[in-house]
């Protein structure tokens, strides 16, 4: 056995009804006759049910605005009652359940009635993919990402306060790191007390603790080692989880431990940091995705710097760490008020040294908030 | 950002060349070109990279013997460092960057260099799936998890020993129980001290805690309420988690809080007991997984309670909570030495009470090991 998914706090039944509602209205004008929807992020968002995919079928399967299909959710018998607190009825879902030794893939059959153009969880195992196609072998299959980020990109206003929230959470431990960050501790040893502080400070998980010290901060994915950090080293700690609701933090701060950086490195920071100031002060609506990336990446560039900025600007954040909209080079996607997403250049000296400045924003009517505010200088710690 | 995957462990690179090896072997045998592995448990297995799939592509391209494309590991560029500890080279697995803005799954179409039969990762997620189907339209598609099973259902020992470690660290928090497992407390408390508890004793995640107190137990993927635990309370404690090599423990015990059960309580449960006990002295080489199954249910039928254990025997276990070999009816696989499965019949009484006994039992050349080592009895704390 293993546990059924994490109880969340209820998201009102009204608003799920909400997405429901909009989630097959915009499924219409995908020409997608049904949704289908596995344990995840989508799953979380449509009908608050938490957790991931197991080997066993859980899928709902709604019906977009038109649609002869009724909603429905196959479910695992044995998994019934722990959907006691999910307002399933409210919602007009009926649920459908299978025992082991069943094809819960054929009960998708069944409902959907015949052919149809099938949009399924981007997230969705491959297991569940080509088990549908081979119960529906007459279907269409694509992605139901275009559809849900429709909904899952523009935050309603509770769900902005959850990001907010988040953000002030790891504000709140990026606040401590002197406590932390020392010279001659390694960085597993900083890494295990900043994942106690982000459990500490309101997360549920402390999901990322990245804390590259000299030469490790040049590469972006880095998590921690057992480098003993030096006085004069730069640090670079990306930091996050989601809170209860599930709504996740994500923010970058570069350190210097001990000792002022060599001028050297104070100079590139310094383009690092108004690049930063500038991308998010390119952000309102209209703006594109791209133009943000462009707006970080023009001064890094001018300054001789470009090939040390090797990833995209930014990713959308929620109930996923990274989700759309994504800002990078290619996404034209105006910006609307609602969207949220990171704003986080970076500069990268292979064997030397790497800076990175992370702060998630907030589509506004007239320009965006940032809801990281740790000050982003390059502190001496 | 998020953190590279978890460092796990080293497997020594002639056993991760023997698995790739063997990989390619079988596939050949399923009348598969390629295998496209993406982060997970199966790239744990063959590359002994950790971590899960993020929405940038990382992909071992592995060719099935014979066939003509060379072995490679597609992956985000900023993600190579992270790669630093993989034997790549000495593995003879090309390295393949991808940077934003590209279409990964074109590399893996340039790599496969023409019409193939792909086998996809089981947990490979849908926009991966859908997005190779895109690159390779003439490719057909298959799950890789038919060949992998082959090589992980079978463990050597090294995984069992990490499988027998595991068993142990939850056999200790089970004997810690009477500290956590008190009247007046509530499943959220007591859950949370075994949690802390499954970390203590050297797990990495304390992945699963089910505290099913009274009419909870009923539930068999309750996890844990706000319901006050009461004297005479019998309560099903399922736990597990991974050690740092991403092998699992899963284990429950049956208890009885403050007071002796009622006689009704006891009866059933003696029923439990020994059928826990027939299917693991039915578990020998050549004996099928659903005969493993049968000799659980047989004895649950025979005294009338068939219709209160609502789920199959077991499940395989290793770097996969759940795996292959399913103890189900309808599984006519003959176990062999090295599957490791768990053994864990249930009754159910809804609205009343539950018990469950579970151990990891492993197949051995004449019969099997039980990994797992607490007494079975309904013991009251």
């Amino acid at each position: 056995m293993t546990s059924a998914p994490p109880r969340s706090p209820a998201v009102p039944t009204e608003l799920l009804a909400d997405r429901l509602r909009r989630a097959g209205e915009v499924a219409a004008g995908h020409d997608v006759d049904l949704l289908l929807i596995t344990p995840g992020t989508d799953l979380r968002y449509l009908l608050g049910i938490g957790g991931e995919s197991h080997e066993r079928l859980t899928c709902l399967v709604l019906p977009a605005t038109g649609h002869r299909a009724p909603p429905a959710l196959v479910v695992p018998k044995l998994e019934a009652p722990g959907l006691a607190g999910v307002p399933l009825e409210e919602l007009g879902i009926e649920v459908v359940t299978w025992t082991d030794g069943e094809d819960p893939h054929l009960l998708v059959s069944d409902l959907a009635g015949g052919p149809t153009r099938l949009a399924v969880a981007d997230a969705m195992p491959a297991a569940h993919v080509l088990g549908l196609r081979d119960a529906l072998p007459e279907a269409a299959q694509t992605l139901a990402g275009p559809v849900l980020r429709e909904l899952r990109m523009r935050k309603d206003a509770a769900e902005v306060a959850e990001l907010r929230a988040a953000a002030a959470a790891i504000d709140r431990v990026h606040a401590r790191m002197g406590e932390f960050l020392k010279p001659g501790r390694t960085e597993a040893q900083v890494g295990a007390d900043i994942s106690a502080a982000i459990l500490e400070e309101g997360h549920t998980l402390a999901a990322f603790v990245i804390v590259g010290s000299g030469p490790n901060g040049a590469s972006p994915h880095h998590d921690v080692s057992d480098r003993e950090i030096g006085s004069g080293d730069v640090v670079v700690i990306d930091i996050g989880g989601p809170l209860p609701s599930g709504y996740y933090s994500d923010s970058t701060r570069t350190y210097a431990v001990g000792a002022e950086p060599a001028a050297a490195v104070r100079e590139a920071y310094a383009v690092l940091q108004d690049a930063q100031r500038r991308s998010v002060a390119a952000v309102r609506p209209g703006a594109s995705a791209e133009s943000i990336d462009a707006a970080a990446r023009e001064p890094i560039v001018a300054a001789g710097l470009g090939e040390r900025f090797i990833h995209r600007t930014g990713h959308g954040i929620g109930l996923d760490v990274h989700e759309d909209p994504y800002i990078v080079a290619g996404n034209a996607i105006a910006l609307e008020p609602g969207m949220a997403f990171s704003v986080e250049p970076g500069v990268y000296f292979a064997g030397e040294w790497g800076a990175r400045i992370e702060d998630i924003v907030v589509v506004t009517e007239d320009g965006c908030e940032s809801l990281n505010n740790r000050p982003h200088d390059l502190v001496v710690l």
